[in-house]
This record gives C-alpha cells, structure tokens and sequence, in this order.
C-alpha cells in the first residue's frame, strides 16, 4: 500500500490534500487571530466570542477587504451575509 | 476681505481646508461605515456601539489592514492600540 501525505493545519487541526490549501487556510486564520487581538486590544467590553466571529468574517472576506481599504469601501458590500460565522470555539 | 474654500465631511461635519484632505477623511468614514454594516448584518448580537468601533478602529489602519489581508497578517501586530476609539455617535 502507498502512503501520502496529508496536510494538517495545526491552528483547527483541518485537513488537506494539497499543501497550498493548507497553508492558504492556515494564513486565513492567521489574518483572524491577528484581528481578533487588535480588536480585543482596542475595543472595550468586546466578547470573545464576537471578536472571533468578525475577525474570522472578515479574514473569510480579505479579498474584497483589501480591495476596500485601497480606495474602493463599496467592495464590501459585495460580501455574502448569510455566510453565517461560527466561531473556532464552537468547532473544537 | 477674501473669500476661502473650506471643504465640509458631511459625515461627521469635520472641516479640512484641503479638498484632498477631507475627500480622504470621507473615505476612511465610508470604509469604517462599510465595515460597521458588514458586522451588523452577520455577527448576532453585536452592539451599534463595538460595531461602530471596530468599524472605525479598522478603517483608521486601513493601509496596515490591506497589507495583512495581502499575505502578511504580521503588519497587524504594528497598529498603535492604545489609539483609544471612541464611537461616532459619541462625537454628534
């Protein structure tokens, strides 16, 4: 039998076949940490579970947040809403 | 007496005697009230008062924030979080 290899994101433990999937997630979660600190750090009163959820909204979204934040704000409307935001807690 | 320019945000009524200026304070407001509805609408829960704050809080660091959702989410760790905001309604 042959053996391959399996990526593993070591941030949610998630899965991947191939190795740029993996470190594209593990960047996306990276991106959500570093927000959820500054919000932490910067927001009075703001729950853990809230800052986790935008920091991950918007790591989810950094496509057209970067696009906004270069001169185009319109960009984020553009965003699917409905794409409902669990926070990491909730999947461990 | 000579008559000047003076160019109005009506956002948040701030006035810049550079068109240029105030046309970029618009922007970061836009971006920052783009930001505040982007939460509003997908993270339940969320108060007008830490939406409008983050909103803010991102918007003002948005060349930092544009650079982190570009791959390097390190640029993050360099905002100045005691930059303590304080939400528009607060202002009015």
């Amino acid at each position: 039998m042959a053996v391959v290899a399996v990526w593993k994101c070591d941030r949610d433990g998630k899965m991947f076949d191939d190795k740029k999937a993996a470190e594209a997630h593990d960047k996306m979660l990276e991106l959500a940490a570093n927000i959820t600190d500054l919000i932490e750090n910067s927001v009075k009163g703001i729950s853990e579970e809230h800052s986790e959820a935008i920091g991950l909204l918007l790591a989810r979204n950094s496509d057209k947040l970067a696009k906004a934040c270069k001169g185009k704000p319109e960009a984020l409307l553009e965003v699917d809403e409905d794409s409902s935001i669990t926070p990491l807690a909730a999947n461990q």
